[in-house]
């Protein structure tokens, strides 16, 4: 294998748009269409790697800027991605809105420079992953030490839901409206049936929490064996978080981000002694130390997609289990290119990890030619060259055509609720 | 690359007898000979990996319990070798000494069941990486996401020493003797003008701590703008560790373990501020929470034959970014296969780094067909496949042969200064 073969000679970012279910959270509902980037590494050796990443003009041009860096680079080099984002992800050369301190409208946690840099470098280092795999004739997973299970589990991801997308003539979707028990427990029902799932996890902050707490009851009676979460995104008081805890304590695996904020967290922890997981309040790493000092969290749910990439998913695995915490993965809608990633990051990790999480099951659309499926909940660790995807490149220049063709430019909740209810606002926290 | 080739058909372990000088330390003084055990896994595509340890009796055993479970094993996967050492590993299967929660006579810090699985990992992982990047044509450092530096610095380990062994008619080594401030400045002159050091550590614990406080100071004399390190073992009491902190805080960059356990290394940095380092008090991973809780140590010196190997030493090294704590590398007796190991896992260790210790200068013996050389105090990272040492065979076997035909089958450093002072004991701690 010649050094010169894993050379980057072309990088190219493709903005796509998927469907997506109108699903419910506290911001609002999704829109139709979801926002995502494909990333493509093509080595002077002829071979192409991809990654996945978020799909809004912010970071596609923090993803440009950062592309165009790599040419002459090696696939093999994927820690040296760190020193490129120093370089030219600075306040200045970005939109603020991706450093400013505030969380971010993207599901990421609070934006911050730590934070592009982690993901602009996951973006480009699945794809260089791809590429050595490929180049080299392994998986990825053996790029990470290798795996230590052959199947990963996964959750069902339940979400209350309209039957269709607001607007007129919209069509009612293959899933069905979920706004109450029943049609939760049916969702469920749908979902295990079809995949296996053998862990539950509710999208809350939608409803008030005694709708949201029959939810669960709900769920846990029709489902007396599976683990069940619940997680209202940190719109919850403390004061409330604290009685929601007491209802479900014993009913629930964990909690997910109940209020917001270490010491709310770590208040309700204190009060109540019930397992509390977050993809909010600990983003990055230099978040995780407080945490602990404050016993704020005992599940970090990790998302490679803003943690900085599969290494630095094992890294977090290794500093979850030197500090006693537990493990488990977060989702945004993704592709199975992100799946197959999540699979080989997870397959690795050499610890327990809770199911975790994937919006997967929700979009009908891929950019791969044959899908990641799920068996028995779980994904068989895939063990071909590289993720282990090929790219569907016919799917791929449609969903980008649909993209040049759309105005849809980001995720926006809050405005695609508005199309329904006109006065809806963005909710202050705590809401309830 | 096919799968196959990958798997392991065969696996060596060579215990070897070394040269090593008449270095002092609190326990007494280096033996003449110094065991090392060499590993070898052979693949069945026919390339062979290499690692190196530790080579008392007793981890021999376990190394042959343990090697005897990897034919079949793909080297790719080296995630797999904790759940080997899981499997075969038990007390009841390896001598007591080696998991017994003591202390233990070969530096690893204290003896347990999860260190000799480190320890086991360790040695088979470097070999298992070696082996991997040899059938890929890749250098270790590229299984490891790639360097991130060209060259990693290591530091001047001084020792006092005697000028020859005890026991009749030994011959005066190249050295000569070093007892006091100017023999230990002279050392590390001979050290820096054949190396190129910018470091300095003294190995401390061996004189009344004034003595050892002088030498340092003209150390720092001699060489002012060299950060110097001094490391007794933990052998002085707290009252005696704050005195000495008190004396040379602003000289020395940190102390080394300067008292015993956690607690007292605490009160050290809380009455004198003084930075600490440690490979006695955290020397796995589930020592760190509490030492950060106490703030016991600012800086871990990992060392990868204990810590569990090369990817362990990443996993450490991003705890260590998480929490806050500096990283540099511990070293025992070692040879170019393990300066090999020590510089790629540094090479791949994205943040910044204390220069690393190492012993190699002091063992004029070597394995391998080219040593591994220091320019300008550092060792440039090497490129080529694998970890880009050759096994000197000849040279294996003789060194070999030498341990067939002795009687030396551990580090004695108590029994070797009894050789010249029969009246000789360990000395309890603290001792100052």
């Amino acid at each position: 294998m010649s050094e010169r073969s894993l050379r980057i000679a072309a990088v190219r970012i493709t903005p796509i748009l998927i469907e997506d279910a109108p699903l419910l959270n506290l911001q609002g509902v999704h829109q139709p269409w979801a926002t995502r980037a494909i990333i493509e590494v093509e080595t002077d050796g002829g071979v192409v790697g991809v990654g996945e990443t978020y799909g809004d003009t912010e970071h596609l041009q923090a993803l440009e800027l950062f592309g165009r860096e790599l040419p002459g680079l090696s696939v093999a080099s994927s820690n040296l991605l760190w020193r490129v984002a120093e370089r030219v992800l600075e306040p200045g050369t970005v939109a603020s809105s991706l450093t400013d301190g505030k969380p971010s409208s993207w599901v990421t946690g609070v934006a911050s420079l730590r934070k592009l840099h982690a993901i602009c470098v996951s973006a480009f280092e699945v794809a260089f992953l791809d590429a050595l795999g490929r180049s080299l004739g392994v998986p990825v997973h053996e790029l990470l030490g290798g795996k230590v299970r052959d199947r990963v589990d996964y959750a069902a991801y339940l979400f209350y839901k309209w039957e269709r997308h607001p607007g007129e003539n919209t069509p009612v979707d293959d899933w069905g409206a979920a706004l109450d028990p029943p049609g939760v427990v049916a969702q469920a029902h749908r979902f295990i049936d079809r995949y296996g799932f053998k862990s539950i996890k509710l999208k809350g902050g939608v409803f008030e929490p005694a709708r949201e707490i029959a939810a669960v009851r709900a769920l846990k009676d029709a489902f007396p064996d599976l683990p069940v979460r619940l997680d209202p995104n940190g719109i919850w008081s403390p004061e409330t978080a604290v009685e929601v805890a007491r209802e479900l304590s014993g009913v629930v695996e964990y909690l997910e981000d109940p209020t917001s904020g270490q010491d709310n967290m770590a208040g309700v922890r204190r009060e109540t002694g019930i397992d509390l997981a977050t993809n909010m309040c600990v983003t990055t790493t230099d978040e995780i130390r407080s945490a602990v000092e404050l016993d704020a969290v005992q599940v970090i749910l990790c998302d490679h997609h803003f943690w900085g990439g599969l290494r630095a998913t094992q890294q977090l695995a290794g500093i979850c289990e030197a500090l006693g915490l537990g493990l488990s993965m977060h989702s945004n809608t993704h592709l199975g290119i992100s799946l197959a990633a999540m699979t080989h990051a997870a397959a690795a990790a050499p610890g327990d990890l809770y199911a975790c999480d994937t919006h997967r099951p929700w979009q009908p659309e891929d950019v791969i030619e044959q899908p990641v499926e799920f068996v028995d909940g779980a994904v068989i660790v895939s063990d071909e060259p590289g993720l282990g995807v090929e790219l569907d490149r016919a799917r791929l220049a449609l969903l980008h055509k649909r993209w040049m063709t759309s105005d849809v430019r980001r995720r926006d909740d809050v405005g695609a609720m508005r199309t329904a209810d006109p006065m809806w606002v963005k909710p202050a926290f705590p809401r309830w």
